[in-house]
Parts: structure tokens; C-alpha cells; sequence
């Protein structure tokens, strides 16, 4: 069998080319002129390691058994003949000159008091790239720090002498319990902060008694994810990307579904990446040998930048819409929430075309920048539509970085809250980091419940709020002013 | 009597554990193994001096009758023999490596002009340690903040030609009269700032004419306190935290009544005690030789930290509620004020449970973060419910910094108004810091009520003032929108 | 005659004491003893100079005919004997060991663009302590910024297409025709940063076509300034402070009347004088010899501060009431204003007691701190008794620094505009300084009215601004929404 | 003919008064003398080249053809005799010690992501006096800076699941296509960031399928421009500034009508220049000969200062008026748009005068200072008079730098938006750095497009965005509060 064979270092360097494109992956070398075109994260990147071990690039970004999955056997060319290995050779390589990490800086992690510790030390910790990926938004940022600062902007009206010994901070979701009411956001590529990636993450909200979505773009499987805890019924979300392959699509909502997640959680907010500036910058800026060129050749081409982010939304289909819930719904039994719910009359639609639950997402400022604040859709949906509030189960994620700010969002009608980055953050500790961002958390949510009066979550209510602050920035509908006057003028469009 | 005995600093050193925890204080040997559990500071910080000598840190904090008042006789074991006492062994004892205050790198008296240069003096004067105990609040300090620029954001809106020689700040409080209408909040261990703490807040309220609220966790007794000036009738505040243990609350308020306060102020804001980071840093930072490793196992343990003030609130009794209303006054003749009344609804509530005043304070911004300022609550309950300013005492802290401050709350309503940080900042220079800071606040008071166009403070009404930028902002109780509109689904909680 | 013998320096220095006080000032040498505690500027600073030659202090603040004319010939005790004067003896003189000024490090006047470049150069060229009195306001300076701020927050709605050739600039006020609608306020001590001081503003101004309001406290008398141009039925504005001292008042108001005012202007809005913490400050720093200990007396005196402003402010009667409109009318033909209102009740009051003239004003943010912005106060006027601005003349200053800032002010129904600082700053360059300030602030006002579409000032109506950022912001007057709703509890005052 | 004399660098340098004054310009010798008083870019700045070589000078702002179109052929004296040319002569030249600027600092075009960055490369390479003329703004900026923050403060409030695959940009204006709904607004003097000025700008418009407006003092004439591309009926637009000699209006307007522009957009916003401090600081700072010498005297002068953008605007028409619309009408068949519209009041008039559409513009700011952002313009527009919005196309500039900024406008109502700094500055790269600015915003427009939810621009409306913080700052014309109480007194004006 072809796969056995032994390939030197130096006919490995002779399929170089994008019509002839070898690499090494963990030993084992494959032949990716089929599949590179078809990359999620792109064909660019790919062709950076032709004719090359692209093993630690892989790996940062991948788990061991994709590539067996995702390509035919006849890809599978041989082995890496470790005897034609040289120091010189290794050296050459590509991924071995990348920006690296520096994990020796962070400070420990009992130290770290609060998300922003977390995320400091992970500004010291990534590498530029991944720090570019992780922290960046989409073009000027404004709604990422929105997202942020709308939250600090609702004041509590703490009461008082209403005796609030023993807390919970417990939680139901479609009758599953939860320690807390919040989970990991899908977040792409864990494997960037840490080797565990998501297996850690979801290890160590296991052990704390709660969960997390496992993104559509991990670093890991489903089941790779499923087979990382002992108990396989333990509650598990599943978030996708409906794939503009349809087929594709099924098969993969099949397969989930048969690992039984709590729900799915359909992405709708990314119909196209969000122009993430840092990220793209950080790949013009990078010390690859090719990136340079490369970049200047695809500004020049379809102006889509090639950043990390662009590069791994590119199979996202954009013409999914409110027909294809339907669908989704013959495909699985698993209930179906829409993630990226940013205006009451979308909150409504999906009620309508029976959803079991929305998300409320801007996408972490990573879609469209200048988006409404997560909160403030939130407030939107009270304003005019309650009613989902009541029929539907509400996520929301974006700017969450206080037990306050998950205390805020419960009061307002929130079923769960769901932070992004800083589990990513978290996750440089590894599984440990995880388990102390939960407790830290968890501790501040329970502090918060006690301060302002009330010892269960379903105690919470908006009059223990002060929103005036944002009350003035709700979209009201139809009564908005200008709803109905433009007329356009027939020669205008 | 074993309390004579002489004990060498060897045998001392013997007793070093958890389960065999002695320690000295000024000259006497304690046996702390069976207090050390229920210490109102915790555990921990007496861990840290077992079998050494904590004179130093037990003064830093104590006035020096409180060990033989709170300790059993028998746990008194006898004397340090003076004659084992080394330069040696003096150098290794722990509280002796802390980090020290720099008392000469404060400016001269004379040239502190008003609150703000009182703040930059304690900060360059202070330890570090005592720095963030006193002026951290909780988590982002957004509340602290807010506190201080709510006032900044009240216009005056000055009346000229009316005549205001011979202006009087006078007020009075349940027919005691006061000289000027602001106290000293409660204020815990104002002995970490200077020797003579609150017996030096003391001595200088009384000899201007105003008064000091007693604190509960006060580095002094209230008795002690009492002492401080001869008139053992001068008006005179006790603020009360309510204790897990009942029963020792009963003996305290009948303690404290017995010296006859003006009224006893009841603490309600701080059910568990507010996250307070900088304190809790400090802690990690701190150069003692156990703090590290401790504070690492605390984090893992239950996540509330160790800083100073979490470490000191911890008997407060969370299950306080209403019903102890009627507890309390059948304990003391004293009047009852409920401090932390953060909303009209518990404005309301004091009113039906007969209390004769109503203390408004969100703890300085140190217990829920993101709580609405001070003034804005007192602009709620005028906007809800201003029959409370009509039939109870008001009283209000938090970001009170200038006399015109102190005027504004006035005007809104208010019948005296508390300070907290300055005054314990300018207890840093003892009786004559605090003499100076009443005489500053005064004069601006005083400049202020001629500036706006009274002579009595019984003049003060709020349209002196252009409140609009802060109206916008009130809380308007069942006319707030979202009120009731949250109706929850079963399957959520 | 006494005044005409020789005093040797020793013999001078022998009279340095509050009961035995002498001076020298400009050769002449003062006994100074009675005279001292009823300087308007303050007994400290007299006595900084006993037994000294005091000329240059006094040539700083003061004409050279004032000293004859406020104290009694026999005060006059001789001449310096200038034979006895020797380097030594000047160089111990505390008026020579002052902080100096700089007026090297002006920059040319030709590149001097707006009145901020003005201002950046006197803060170059002054001394310390004139900088802090002229740039200095009261406690935080929240009004001085607030002052500036509120008029950027006006927005232009500019006109188009209305044909604007040949503005016109010009004004009438009592009949009198203005080149420009602006003049310079009254500010004290104009001498502190010119020789030539408000003599030099007068004739730019006389050159240019407007004028000055003399003020009270100015460093030469008004008929000096009235002397200084050859046409002495020039329009010239006089303001007036009333004395403690009513008699002194009713000389002065005579002596002015007799001087043919356009008007007499009264200020109203310093019962008591601010506290300028920045004044205050510079004399704590200053290297005067007898300063710091004076100070530090001083505040632990009567905590008033010896900055300049307080000092200057002390004659001024806390008493004056609207009553006393009557006496000032008794006393003169001229027309009167009352300066300082800021609030529309007031401005009422003063119509009703028969004033010709309001001049709103919040003394450049040196009197009440928070006091709200004097543009709000005319909004105020306008939303709550627009009568007045028909019938009555209507100044204001404070903040205004730009053409455009004029404008606003004449469309919100002003009749003129006066500046303080930047006249105060421009004669720092002496009388081509104001000139040019004059040319700048005319040169912006009638581009400002091009471009917004007017020809002529009576032209300009509130309908060409956009106020809504500052609507929000002003008082209703009894629609206020607490205006009456305090009721103090009988026990409370 | 006197054309061909050769002339001496001596006899040249003899002319060089105001009253005979010669300049060399690309080998000829032209007499200024008659020309010089009526230059559109002022009499000062051909004056520092009398006697010398202006060509530097003449050919960073001007075409080549147009000194011969200018002037009259007797003007030309002869060609500049090269054999006298010596370097020591070039050396003291006023132009070759001019600013210069430093296009080698430019970073690649590859590595430019959006419009900062072309500001950023912008300020780095041009000359100050280049950078100033272009980035500043009138007095304060603060119109400017509002500009840009106004479209920061919209949310867009996106539609998901709606099915966005294939979107397109493409708009029509008047029957005309273009590939994108943006166009560069008329800018004066591109050949001061590069030698091809608006030539490249319209060849890189015309490739991308949009275009340039024109502008009456591009440095290129209209004719010029037409010729750059090879399709002579490739729409363009022209703008104009009317002249006080209405003839030589008369003459343009039909010789630019001959040469078909899609429309006529007359500039009303700019009765009189703006006070640009920026501008005129730097012609102050800069290192010519004269130039500070001729400053001061200006300043002396007229005030208005010699800033080049104030030079370049002094045969502007003041007198311009709505009637004049009747006039302009008659002088083409072009459609006649107003720019400058900065009212709801005045977006009626043009209707009602009969205008095709208008142009909502406050001149980037360098208009009249603090006028209202032109976002908040068409707010006004669409809340007083959508007639407007429907019956006249709209374009707007002003602050526009994201694609999200232009669907921004495009939901309001706007026809189609212009930009006018970022085409300067990416002209710094020529054709290419136009081409990479437009593709840049087109990719930004497309992906929010998608993002919102819309597939084409005729989707668009104002419900994708959430205006609300925008909305309280709308002028609402005649209800607006004060806009009918002002009555003055007879005598104040």
C-alpha cells in the first residue's frame, strides 16, 4: 500500500506547486492538490507548505485525526523517511519560523482575579497571530467595545434585608440542569491557545457542572469532543455552519445528531466573514516566507483579505434563510436555535418558523461592525416583542465579562449567557484555566445575586435594573419616526 | 495564675499550628486555637503569627483593650519573658516585614487645601496594603466612580441680591444641633491609618461641633470611643453589621445603648462582602512569607479571596431581612436607621417597618458594582415616594468630596451627609488632619450656600439646582417599561 | 512738610510691624498703619512689605495716583533718600525675589491665529502667581470648562444661497453704535500683565469701535481710563462691587456718574468671593519669605485662603439684595444692569425692579463651581421668560473664544457678548495685542455670519442653530419635576 | 514673435515688483503685471515668484495648459535663455526651497486595509503645506471630527436568514450606471498629492465603473479630465463655484455643458472661505523667503489670513442667491444640484426652485466650524420634508471613510455619497491607489450589505439601523421650542 512507503525530504520538495502540492502532516505525507482548493481555511495557506512539513501548523489549528477523515486514502502517498531528516532541512521549513508563543510569560493562575487577568495574560502568552484572531474584530471595533461598556452602563437597585443566606446560581434548559447559567460561546480553533483545545474546555465545564457549544470550526470533532468526558448523555450543544455543500450539511447534522446534543445552534450572523483588520494585518505583517506577496496578490484579487478568519468562513453558505429552518428540522431531532439574532422582528421570525431557541449574537463585534450591543437587542425584543421571551429559550453572548454582566442579562430575560473569548483566554491554562474562569465567575454571579437581593436566578426581574441609560437607545418599531417615509424616487434605483 | 508565668520566645515558637495556635500581643501570651476560628478577620490572618509575636498587626488594626475583652481568661498563658527576646528573633518575626507606611513623604498640613490633596497624601503616605483597603471599591470600581461624578454632574443655578451675610451651617438631627450637616461615615479599622484612629475623629468632630458614626468593625470599642471626650452626652452614632451569631448581636446593641448613640445605624448593603480586587491583589502581592501559597489554596478553595475586607466581613449574617426590624427595636430605645438603601421600594419598606431614618449608600461603590450612585437614589425616591423625606432622616454617603456636593444632597432633600474616604484619609495626620478637613468642607459649604443665595440651610430647595442631566436617569418605578413585562417559560427555571 | 524729607533705608526698615507699618512706593514712603486693615486687597499682603520698598508690588496691581488718592496726606512721611539705597538693600527687598514673568517667551503677535494662541502665550510669559489669578476659576473649574464646552456643543444650521456680500458686524446698545457686538468684561488687575493694563484695552478698543466695561477693582481708576482717549463722550461702560462700606459707594457711584457711563454695571454674583484653589495654591508656593507661614496661619484661621482673588474680594458687601436697585437708581442717572444673573428668576427680578440691563454671567467659573453654563442660562431666559430679552438689554460672557461662540450667543437673543480671559491675555502684547484679539474675534464673527447666512446681526434668530444637544439640559421652572415636592420633616432643620 | 526671445535669468530677475512682474513657467516667460491682481489662488503667492522661476510652484497645483489658457498672448515675453541657467541661480530659486514632501516614507499599497491607513500613508508623505491644505479644517475641526464620529454613533440592526448570495453594489443616477453608489467628491488641487491629479482619479474611477465630480479648482480643467479616458460620453460630473464675474460663469457653464457632464453641481456652502488655522499656520511656519514677512502683514491687513485655502477662494461670488437658479438654468441643459444643503428649510427651496437634486455638504468641515454633522442634515431632511427624498437626487459627503458609513446613508434616503479626503490621499498612489481605495470600499460596502441582510441598494431602508442616539439631535423645524419667542427690542439693533 502506497501509504507505507518511505519519501525522502527531497522528493517531498518536488510537489511544490499548486498543481503538484505534497506535505508532510505527522509523518505521514499527502498529496493535497485534490483537496486544497476545497480547504476551509483556504487554498493560500496550503500552499504555503508545499513540498513541506506542515505538521506544526496543522497541529495548531487541528486535531490528529482530521486529515484521515477528511481525505481519501488514495492521498495518502507514504511516510516521511525520518533517516533524510537534517537539522538543515527542519530549519528551512516554514512553520518552524513562525511567530511563536510565549506561554513562560504568563503569570500564574492564582493570580489571576477576573476576565481581564485572562485576557492580559493571554496578550502576553499567543502568539501575534492567534492574539490577532482571537482578540480582533471586525473593522473599527466599535461594536465589540459596545458590546463591553453597554453592560457597565446598566446600573443594579440592590435591595436589601431580604435575607439571601445560600444562594444558587442553578439553572434548567429544556429540563437539564446547570450549575450556572452560562456556557462557552462556539469559538473556532481552540487548539491556537492551547494542545487541548476544546477537550479541555469541555473537561473542565463538565466538572463544574456545566457545558459547552462545540463550534462547527473546533479544533476537535463532535465526537472527539463527546469522548472527552466519561458520561455520554452529559449535555452538549452543537453549533453549525450550514455549508454552501448542502450534502455536506446533512451529513454532518446526522452525525451530530446521533451524539445527542442538547440543541443546535444555527449560525445565521456570518453570511460572509466581518472584515477583521488585525487579523489580516498581522498576516501581512508575518515573517512567512511567501505571506507578503501572497497578501498584495489577493488585494489585488477579490479585495476578501486573507486572514485567518476570512480564510476558514469561506464555505459559509450566504443564501441561507428562514425557508431552510424547515429542513434543518427534517435533518435532526434536536432542537434548533438561530445564533446571530441582532433585531426583535428576526427574534419574531424565528418563533414564527418554529425555532425552540434564538441566540442573540453581533458575533463578538466580528460581523458587522457598528451592530447594536447584544444587550440592547435584548431590550429591543422586551420592547416589542416579549412574548419570545416567554415561548422561546434566549441565549445571548457578547461583552460578558462579569457575574454582574450574566446577573444583567438573566434579570432581562435571558434564559443563558455564552462567553467567547474568555474561555479562549482561559484555555492557555488549559483545562485548570477553565475551571478557574467558572469559579471566578460563578463566585462573582453569586456575590452579585446576594447584593442585589435575591438567592435563585428565577427571583431575577428588570425592576432590580436600572436601564435608563440604555431605555433611550431601544428601537421602538414601527413607531420609529422615520419607518415609513422613504419613498424612493423610480429613477433612482 | 498561668497569666503571670513568664514564656520564652522558644516555647513560643512551639505553638505554631492551626491546633496549637499561640501568639503575642503587646507582652501577653494568648492560647488563640479556640478564637481563631470565629475571628471577625478570619482565620487566616492569625494563622500567619502563630507562635510569634503580632503586636504589631494586631495594633495596626485593635485598640489595645479588645484581646482581654474578646479572649476567655484562660486563654491567657502568661508573659513574654522579655530576657529571650533577640534582635534575632525580632528581625523574623512576620509582622515585622510588612510592608510599612511613609509617613514622611506626606505634604505639610497647611498646604492640603481640600479633599482631593487629603487623597494624594494617604496614597503616597499609606502602606500598600492599607491603600487598597481603604481606597479600592468592588470589581471595576464603575459605582465608586459614579458616585463621585453624579455630583459633578448637578448644576447650581445661583440666586444673586438676596442678601446672605452671616451665613449658618447648622442643622439638626433628632433635636441634637450640629454645626454643619456631614459626619464621618462608619469606617472600619481607622487605625491602619493612624494610632489614634477613631478616638482622633472623635476628639475633632467634637471639638467643631459635628460627630462620628461608631463603626461595628472600628479599631476601637464603641465604649472606648465614648471616652474619648469628657461630655459622655455629646451626640454621638453607632453603625451596626448584624451577626451570624444572634445572640452576640444582642449583647452588642444592648452594650451600645447603654452609652446612649443618637441612633443606631443598621447595615443592610452588605449581605456578603463586595469583591474587592485591589485589596484582594495586594494580598497575593503582599511580602508575607505564607500570603502566596495561602491565597493560591483560598482561590482554589471557595473563590472569595482573602483581601482584608472580605476577610473582615465574613460573621456579617446574610440572612438578615424586614422582620428583624422588630428584633432590633425591641432591643434599644435607639432610634433605627437602615443603611444601604439603594431604591424607593426599600425607602418605602423602612417607612412601614418604623424606622426613623433611612441611610442611603451603595457601601462606597465597595459592595455591588455597578449599583446606581448615591444621589440618584435620592432622586428616586424623591421622583416615588417623597413622603420618606418628609417623615424619616435621610442620611446619604458615597463621592461626597466638596461642600457644594454636601449643599446639593441638602437641596435634594437629605437631612445629613456622610463621608467615608476623607476622613479616614485625613486621620492620617490624626485630630488635627480631621480638624483641618471639617474646617475645609465647612468653608466651602458655607461659600457655596452665600454663592446660590441662602443663609440656613433650612433655605436649601432643589431649584437651586439644574438636576436635568441627571433626571433622565431616574428609576420611575412602575412607570419603568419593562417592568412587568417578563413572563417566564416553565421549562426556564 | 513731612512728605518732603529724606528717609534713610534703615530708618524705613525700623517700621515693620502691623502696629507700626511704613512703605515705599515709588520713592515716597507711606506709614501705612491705619490704612493696612481696610486694604481692599488684604492686610497679609501689606504687611509682606513693612519697613520694605513695596514699589513694584504695587505697580503690578495699581496706578500710580491711587496711593495719593486713597490715603491721607499726613500718611505721607517723606522721600526714599536714595543715597542710602545699595545693592544689598534691593536685593533683600521680597519684591524683588518674586516670581517674574517671561515676556521673552511670547511668541511674535503676527502668528498669533485665535484667542487659544493667546492664551498659550500668557501662560509662557506670565509670572506663576499672575497666571494662577487670571486663568484660575473656582474649586474644580467644572464651570470654566463647562463655560467653553456648551457653546461647541451648539451646532450651526447654515443657510445657503441668500447672498451675503457686505456684512455687516455693527450694533446699537442705548442708542450708541458698536462696530462689533463684543466687548471686553470687566476684569480686575488688568496691570499684571501690562504696564499699560486696561488704559491699553481701552484705546484698541476706541480704535477699533467698541469699548470696555471698567472694572472696580481695575489697576487704574475710571477716570484714568476715561482720560485715556481724546473723546471723553465715548461709549464706556463702568461695574461696579458694593461695598461693605455703603457710603464709600455711593462717593464712588457719584464720581462714575459724573464720568458719563453708558451704563453701570453691577455685579451680583460674588457675595463672597469663589474659592480659586489655583491662586490659592501659587501663594502656598511662592518663595515670598513670610508666605507659607502667613498662609498656614491664614487656613488655620478663618480657612478663606490669602490667594489674590480672596484677598481682592474682601470689601465686597454679602449683603446687597434686590431692594437695593431702588438706592443705586437714587444715586444715578446712568442706566443699570445687574451682572451675575443665572437663572431666569432672576432675570425676571431684574426686570421687575426696573433695570435696564442683565448680564449673564457665572464669573468666568470663579464664583459657584457647577454653576451651570451661562448659555444654558440664557436658554433658560428663553424658555422661561422670554419678555425679558425684548425688553431689556441682555449681555453675557463665559466661554465664549470664537467668532462663531458670538454669534450663537446674538441668535439666542443676546444684545453683546463680553470676553474676559482673552482680553486679560491679549494685553499682555499691550495695545496692539487687543487690537489684534478685536480684528481675529471680528474677522470669525463676520465669516461665521456669511457662512450661516446672514448680512446683518438683526438677521440672526435661534432658528439657525441647532440647540438640541444642550435642550435637554435646561430648567423648566415650575414644571420642573420636584420643584415642590419637598417637605422638610418639622425635627429635621 | 516676442514668444520666442530668449531671455537671461538676469533680465528676468529684474522684473520682480507688483507693478512689473515677470515668472519663468516650463521654459516661457510670461508678464504677470495684469494677470497677477485677478490670480484665483491670490496676488500674494505669484508675487513671491517675481523675477524668478515659478515652474515647481505653478506645476504642483496646475495643469500645463492652463497658463497659456489664461493669459493673453502677449503676455509671453520669450523662453527662459538655458544657456544662462546656472545652478547657483536654480540653488535661490523661492520654489526649490519650498516644504518637500517625502513620498518615499509611503507604505506599500499592498499593505494599506482602509481609509485610515491612506490618511495615515497621506500624512507621512506629503509636504506639511500639502498635508495641512488637505487634512484641515475650519477653526476648531469640530464640525470635521463630528462628521466622522456622527456615522460611528448609527447602529445597524441586521436582518439574518434572508438569503444574501450575490449581492450587488450598483446604483443609477439620472438613467446613468455605476458599478457602486459612491464618487469622489470635487476636490480642489489633486496634483498636490501627485502629477496626475484628477486625471488618475477619473481613469481608476472609470475602470471601477464610477466616477469623479469634477471640481472648478482641480488642478486639471474640465476638458482635460473628459479627455483622460477614451469614452467621451463616460458619465461625469462637473461642480462650480460662481464667480463674482458672472460673465466668465457664463463662459464656463456653457463651455463645460458642451462637454456633457450628468450634472451641474453648484457649491453654496462657501460664500467666504473658512478659517482653516491649519492652513494658515503652516504657510506662517513655512521656510519661503517672504512668506512671514507677508503674513504678518496680511494679519495686519484684512485678517483674513493667506492660507492657500483661503487664497484659492477669493473670487468666489457671496451674492449667490436662490434666484440665481433661474439664471444657471438657463445657461445649460444639465440637471443643477445645490451642495451645501445644510437644512431642511433649504432642501425645499431647491425643490421649489426647480433643482434636479441637491448635495447635502458642510464642506468636510472647512466651511463654517461646529456646523451640524451632514448626517444629521438628511436625518433632518427626512423628518421635516421626505418630499425631498423622493422628488430629488440626494448625495451627501462628509465624514464618510467605511463601506458601512455609505449603506448608512444610502438606508437614509441619500442617492449616492461622496468622499472627498480619502480620494486625495489615496491619489498619493496614483491610479492605483485610487483603484485600491475604491475596491477597498466597495468589498466594505458589499460585506455589510450581506451582513444587514440586503442583496441590492434598493433593499435598503431605514429599519436595518437603529438611529436613535442620532435622533434626539434632529432640528424639528417649526416645532422647535424657541423658534418663534425671540421679539428684540427696538433699540438693540
Amino acid at each position: 500500500m502506497a501509504g507505507e512507503a518511505k519519501i525522502s525530504v527531497e522528493e517531498l520538495a518536488k510537489h511544490n506547486s499548486e498543481s503538484n502540492l505534497w506535505a508532510a502532516i505527522n509523518g505521514d505525507i499527502w498529496d493535497l492538490t485534490a483537496f486544497a482548493p476545497t480547504h476551509p481555511g483556504g487554498l493560500e495557506i496550503i500552499l504555503e507548505y508545499a513540498g513541506q512539513d506542515a505538521s506544526r501548523a496543522y497541529n495548531e489549528v487541528h486535531g490528529p485525526s482530521l486529515a484521515a477523515k477528511s481525505l481519501s486514502s488514495e492521498a495518502l502517498k507514504g511516510k516521511l523517511d525520518e533517516s533524510t531528516v537534517t537539522e538543515e532541512w527542519k530549519s528551512k521549513q516554514v512553520s518552524n519560523q513562525e511567530h511563536t508563543s510565549h506561554p513562560d510569560e504568563k503569570p500564574d493562575l492564582g493570580s489571576i482575579l477576573n476576565t481581564h487577568d485572562f485576557e492580559a495574560a493571554a496578550q502576553k502568552a499567543l502568539s501575534a497571530k492567534t492574539w490577532a484572531f482571537q482578540s480582533g474584530a471586525a473593522n473599527d471595533n466599535l461594536t465589540h467595545y459596545a458590546n463591553l461598556s453597554f453592560y457597565q452602563r446598566i446600573f443594579f437597585r440592590p435591595r436589601v434585608m431580604v435575607g439571601v443566606a445560600n444562594p444558587s446560581t442553578s439553572t434548567k434548559i429544556f429540563g437539564r440542569e446547570f450549575s450556572v447559567p452560562f456556557f462557552s460561546s462556539p469559538a473556532a480553533l481552540a487548539k491556537l491557545a492551547h494542545p487541548d483545545g476544546e477537550l479541555a474546555m469541555y473537561r473542565a465545564c463538565h466538572d463544574r457542572g456545566t457545558t459547552i457549544i462545540g463550534c462547527n470550526n473546533a479544533s476537535f470533532s463532535f465526537s472527539e469532543m463527546r469522548s472527552a468526558v466519561e458520561d455520554q448523555d452529559y449535555p452538549l450543544f452543537y453549533q453549525l455552519y450550514v455549508n454552501k455543500d448542502r450534502q455536506a450539511s446533512e451529513k454532518l447534522i446526522k452525525e451530530v445528531s446521533n451524539l445527542r446534543p442538547v440543541a443546535i445552534i444555527v449560525t445565521a450572523d456570518l453570511p460572509v466573514v466581518g472584515k477583521r483588520e488585525a487579523d489580516e494585518r498581522v498576516q501581512l505583517d508575518s515573517g512567512y516566507k511567501a505571506a507578503k506577496h501572497m497578501a498584495v496578490q489577493t488585494v489585488s484579487g477579490d479585495k476578501k483579505g486573507s486572514g485567518l478568519a476570512r480564510s476558514t468562513g469561506s464555505f459559509i453558505d450566504p443564501a441561507l434563510n428562514w425557508d431552510d429552518v424547515a429542513w434543518l428540522k427534517s435533518l435532526t431531532d434536536a432542537p434548533i436555535f438561530i445564533k446571530g439574532i441582532q433585531s426583535a422582528a428576526d427574534a419574531r421570525k424565528a418563533l414564527e418558523h418554529g425555532c425552540s431557541g434564538i441566540y442573540i449574537s453581533n458575533h463578538g463585534g466580528r460581523a458587522a461592525d457598528t451592530a447594536q450591543p447584544s444587550i440592547l437587542t435584548l431590550l429591543e425584543i422586551q420592547a416589542n416583542c416579549p412574548e419570545v421571551l416567554e415561548q422561546l429559550e434566549v441565549f445571548i453572548d457578547g461583552g460578558v465579562r462579569r457575574g454582574s454582566d450574566i446577573l444583567k442579562a438573566i434579570c432581562l430575560g435571558a434564559s443563558a449567557v455564552c462567553l467567547g473569548r474568555p474561555f479562549l483566554y482561559a484555555v492557555g491554562y488549559g483545562e485548570d484555566g477553565v475551571g478557574h474562569l467558572i469559579d471566578i465567575l460563578k463566585d462573582e454571579l453569586e456575590t452579585a445575586m446576594q447584593q442585589v437581593g435575591i438567592k435563585s436566578l428565577s427571583e431575577a426581574h428588570p425592576g432590580l435594573l436600572n436601564t435608563t441609560e440604555l431605555d433611550k437607545y431601544v428601537y421602538r418599531g414601527d413607531s420609529h419616526p422615520y419607518a415609513r417615509k422613504i419613498v424612493r424616487r423610480q429613477s433612482k434605483l
